[in-house]
């Protein structure tokens, strides 16, 4: 798993989160049924629980519950998984293979697959709306707006939208850092603005952690830019090297092997100069960052 | 447009919310791009706008603010225009025509209707959470959770798949009953309790009138059977007749043209006689009860 030496709190905390995303997923999906089973497939066992991660680290560092972090969480790894099983539809980038299984609709078929990315949408939302997730009605409105602003059209799925438009499209880095920032930054950079909402810090006190998000988000699509170009397809369990073939553009493509890792490794000491006021308080999230670029998978 | 003698409330009710609710998505809909293109395409200028009608009608019973309604009656309507969407994709349903005129999928391909429909789910939620739809958290928070259970797993996609995994199955009256339930029936009691809730109504009070959604949802989808069994495809602007060549079981086939004709009838007087309590400021409600059945498209 993680191999960074001396970084043992990124090594309980990883393994931690995966156990408990995994667990509350099992808990609140639905039991029964054929759509049951296609949304415990494309959510249970599955990917790093970065975002996951992210949201729960920053909850803790402000003092908020874990268990409605969790749920919280849950909610914005629904809409992560509903991104991924459309995306590889036959339609979208057609992959067949996610997680080192076969994707949704290979497993399930393609209408089952549209269906499963609607229902673990509809799902985020009753979670996160739900009592259980906050007493605080307030708390829940508020995270409901930031998840919905953040998968919408302002954020992730116009990114997908300017990324299919792009293809073949020489973009230059002002327009791929745009796009990118839609696609995953918006998703990465809830995930911690989340975590200070169940933490209870009020807008103006969020301004560091935002920055910290906006950061090690530009980061983790370099550093996935830099694994689809040299990564090992097994540790990924997906398809690599498609980006090339789809003619599209990366910051690799854009920049080089040598100056994206550069560009990557100052965001993350960018990211870090974010948490200068907070203490060793703030030292997961200090490993996350460093995680996001040095992980090989 | 409305042809129902002396049914002037409605026949001023149903251009009413028809320019309402285009103009409302107008304002509220992102303006720039390709994405917000196929938006408006999918949502606006299309539909009877039932479901924003039993919505603003049931908030105005109550005294809600139609403003608010209205915003509140958006969300929903995105919800539904999402599912058609998605629903007429070639993986799906494979409809090429939608409200007369070219499906999504057609005028925007494949990748984009995915994206437009997910787009549309995102900003359904982002504006029920918005606190313009309630300077109340907690009903912004009641309204997320009512429409997220009625379109979710448990709601309108577990009865698309219902519909999916029915295909080509002698299923029974009770069978297609609790799947024409999920699949229309959700959304159709969410747009009444949505409307009490705007309205103050306490989960006590809304009793009656999920009785009688309950009642319409159902008449609703035997009518749109008979609509398809017996219709005019230049009126409905879709395909019709198309259930049958799915091996798709309809009321009709199961009851007859003639029963499934009076059980619709039935449904409506059932309807109305959960109404009893109120007086003429629910002669709305009433008139759309009668015009779910009588109507010709």
């Amino acid at each position: 798993m993680v191999t960074l030496t001396g970084d043992s709190l990124l090594a309980r905390a990883l393994p931690a989160i995966a156990r408990d995303v995994d667990s509350m997923f099992d808990a609140l999906l639905p039991g029964e049924g054929r759509l049951a089973e296609a949304m415990r497939y494309a959510t249970i066992g599955g990917g790093k629980r970065l975002r996951p991660l992210l949201l729960t680290a920053t909850a803790a560092l402000h003092g908020a519950d874990r268990t409605q972090a969790l749920r919280a969480a849950i909610a914005l790894e629904s809409i992560h998984a509903y991104s991924l099983v459309h995306d590889d539809l036959p339609c979208m980038d057609d992959d067949a293979m996610r997680h080192g299984k076969p994707s949704t609709h290979k497993a399930f078929g393609e209408a089952m697959a549209v269906l499963v990315g609607d229902a673990l949408h509809a799902f985020a939302f009753e979670v996160l709306a739900d009592p259980a997730t906050s007493g605080d009605p307030f708390v829940r409105s508020e995270l409901v707006q930031i998840l919905a602003t953040a998968s919408g059209p302002a954020g992730m799925v116009g990114g997908q939208v300017l990324d299919i438009e792009g293809e073949g499209q020489a973009l230059d880095l002002p327009a791929i850092t745009r796009m990118q920032q839609q696609k995953t930054g918006a998703l990465l950079s809830a995930s911690v603005e989340m975590g200070a909402v169940l933490g209870r810090l009020p807008p103006e006190g969020r301004t560091h952690l935002k920055g910290y998000a906006r950061d090690i988000g530009l980061a983790f699509q370099i550093a996935d830019d830099l694994l689809d170009h040299a990564g090992d397809e097994a540790k990924a369990g997906k398809a690599l090297r498609k980006d090339a073939g789809a003619g599209k553009q990366t910051f690799v493509a854009l920049l080089g092997e040598e100056r994206a890792r550069g560009q990557a490794r100052m965001l993350v000491d960018q990211a870090l100069a974010h948490l200068t006021s907070y203490g060793q308080e703030a030292d997961l999230l200090r490993s996350i960052a460093r995680y996001i670029v040095e992980r090989d998978r």
